[in-house]
């Protein structure tokens, strides 16, 4: 519609387009709604990512990348790549690259589907199997991206609050079942906490459940526990994996994910549900690339648990509270008694790292405020937050 | 759940979970109903796009891919890559390509969104308009992924005829108006006639319509008549244009494309409905460099629209009724005349062609299935398709 006013005009059109009307006329009355979007989306609150400076200076660990490159390999395919093979559309289901993740995990390329980012997967697990106002369930706390793409469906979601320790409560999904979710999202590590259910609490969980569970297994690579939830894909039908680039292979920034499930459940999001063409020629490549030279990846992540060992120690040096983690992160709890001893509480330490150009990651919800997340670094990133926690401490 | 029997569970689990082991004991009643999917994803059918061969000797006319390759500057920046960079996540709202393509667009950073591939942008306007059982506006014929995008959200479709002439009839928006649909998706030039609706026409249906209207421009590189639809955006509330760098700059395989619209159709797509990190590094530099080298773009183009001129002529000699067209393809009808000639259908001549490595487009749906639609292509490309033809018309 015009945006010129044409009051004899106003008549005919529909409500949408009279508050619009309206609104000219009444520009201070804040009932008159003018906007085109649904309801769900205005009233949806955006997802908040952790901060990602252009200043190539910053300590940045605050979003769990890895510290490491990638692998060397696909440095040579970039710099020998063929842009005219870009003219055309790509291979629309990634097919390649499932065949590889699928030898790698000895299922089948039906079993595979290929994502732009783990993001993508979530996105089309709600798309595929629920309803607008139906229930998504989760644990509290849980990664903060969850919520943000039920309310873009328009679903509810039921939250299940984890005990004390960290740990699942065990009518978990008696629990779930009894509020009629439709799918399940579990972050295995657990984010913020980083603590690991092993395979067999998976599997009970996935046997009791009416419904879709996705395992988010976006740090599995970083895990020492003997873990494979893998094989329960061809124990239970409702059971779907998420695994991401960005974390293992050092490739947040190509966003490049897959899931791994039982064909009923991958299928039709592979031939229905998925945008068209959703993984660019290049992006395959790399990934394909990343997943060969999965080694090298290996080796990264071999050295982020031999410095996460050694962060441990020295943040509870420091009078932190560090959990011990599965993950590429620890989550650091300010106790009374070094909050009385320094003064600070978990957000000033946070903005105190934050002027000395360290970024980490505080969420400033109830059962989070007390704490910090941060990302394990290089050996000497690593060093340099430890330095700069002796300062802000003393 | 789990995929062995044990039928004492049965009684507690839910209406899926009986289906499925009623499945168990009932494996040939096919109104079992054992999906975990909704009803809608069950019922839709998947979106078919041109045949995708792997095989290089293949003439390719059938996607509208361009026939010339991306510019040089692409293969310098790709060369050149630090692969290192993809260790972090990327800038996620790709606001140095925004600002690209708003200064070539002389709009502001908040009027562009950049997304996967133009078909991102379809599914973010849907998701963020229109509710489940809502009605979505559309041209019969046109995309054909339309429709499907429209399943995918549970929606409705209204469809339009076009007349015989392939022109809109003058009551459009009155009729999509008194279907109450909530978007409008239009895509111009048209497909699959390539005919081309001018910016007075535009803005017109934008007038009267009540609600968001997509100009779905894909295939705007190859227009020759006078046409900016842009300044749109500042005359009406509703109107979102749609750009890909697929055709116009030979990007296909890139997926990238871009909406032009007011800040508040704009904004509620980049701050609440985008995954959060939808564009990859790599190909954000990509897509800017393509901008950057716009002239490029524009010669290949005009290339494109030369052979356009030299094939509408030579189809014509052919014998096929050939529609004049402002896009990168033709819509050729298999005249009575010509299919009492040569014995041949339109169908008969597609299937001729691909026997012979030619690939065209044929839509069997009824207003389609005496016509072709067939991409240009070199100069090489578009001399194989006439001399084959002038074997199978013999």
């Amino acid at each position: 519609m015009p945006l010129t006013t044409l009051a004899g005009r106003v008549s005919a059109r529909s409500t949408a387009q009279r508050n619009y009307w309206d609104k000219q006329y009444y520009p201070d009355d804040e009932s008159i709604n003018m906007s085109y979007e649904r309801k769900n989306i205005q009233a949806m609150t955006a997802y908040v990512s952790g901060e990602q400076p252009d200043a190539q200076d910053v300590i940045k660990l605050n979003t769990n990348e890895n510290p490491y490159p990638p692998s060397a390999k696909i440095q040579q395919l970039t710099a020998n790549f063929n842009i005219d093979s870009l003219r055309r559309y790509p291979p629309p289901t990634a097919n390649r690259f499932r065949d590889i993740a699928a030898t790698i995990h000895k299922v089948g390329r039906g079993n595979i589907i290929a994502t732009r980012g783990g993001d993508e997967l979530l996105r089309l697990l709600i798309t595929t199997f629920v309803d607008p106002r139906e229930t998504i369930g989760m644990t509290d706390p849980t990664y903060s991206l969850y919520p943000v793409l039920a309310q873009i469906q328009d679903c509810k979601v039921f939250k299940v609050p984890l005990n004390e320790d960290w740990s699942l409560p065990q009518d978990f999904a008696k629990q779930i079942n009894a509020a009629g979710c439709k799918l399940t999202l579990l972050v295995n590590p657990h984010a913020p906490s980083g603590q690991l259910l092993n395979t067999r609490q998976l599997s009970v969980i996935a046997d009791e459940l009416n419904s879709v569970l996705l395992i988010d297994e976006a740090y599995v690579d970083f895990v020492v526990d003997d873990y494979d939830a893998i094989p329960l894909i061809f124990k239970h039908d409702n059971v779907v994996i998420l695994r991401t680039l960005s974390k293992g292979y050092s490739l947040a920034g190509l966003r490049f994910g897959y899931g791994i499930g039982p064909e009923s459940i991958i299928t039709p999001m592979v031939d229905k549900t998925r945008d068209s063409y959703n993984l660019d020629l290049l992006c395959q490549q790399i990934a394909e690339a990343a997943l060969f030279d999965r080694s090298h990846a290996l080796k990264n992540c071999q050295l982020v648990i031999e410095q996460r060992g050694r962060m441990e120690a020295a943040f509870s040096e420091h009078g932190f509270e560090a959990l011990k983690s599965q993950a590429n992160f620890l989550l650091l709890t300010v106790t009374n008694e070094l909050q009385n001893r320094s003064g600070k509480t978990a957000e000033d330490i946070y903005q105190a790292l934050k002027i000395r150009n360290i970024l980490v990651r505080y969420f400033p919800e109830e059962r989070l405020q007390n704490k910090l997340r941060i990302t394990i670094g290089t050996k000497d990133e690593n060093s340099a937050i430890l330095e700069a926690l002796g300062t802000i401490l003393a």
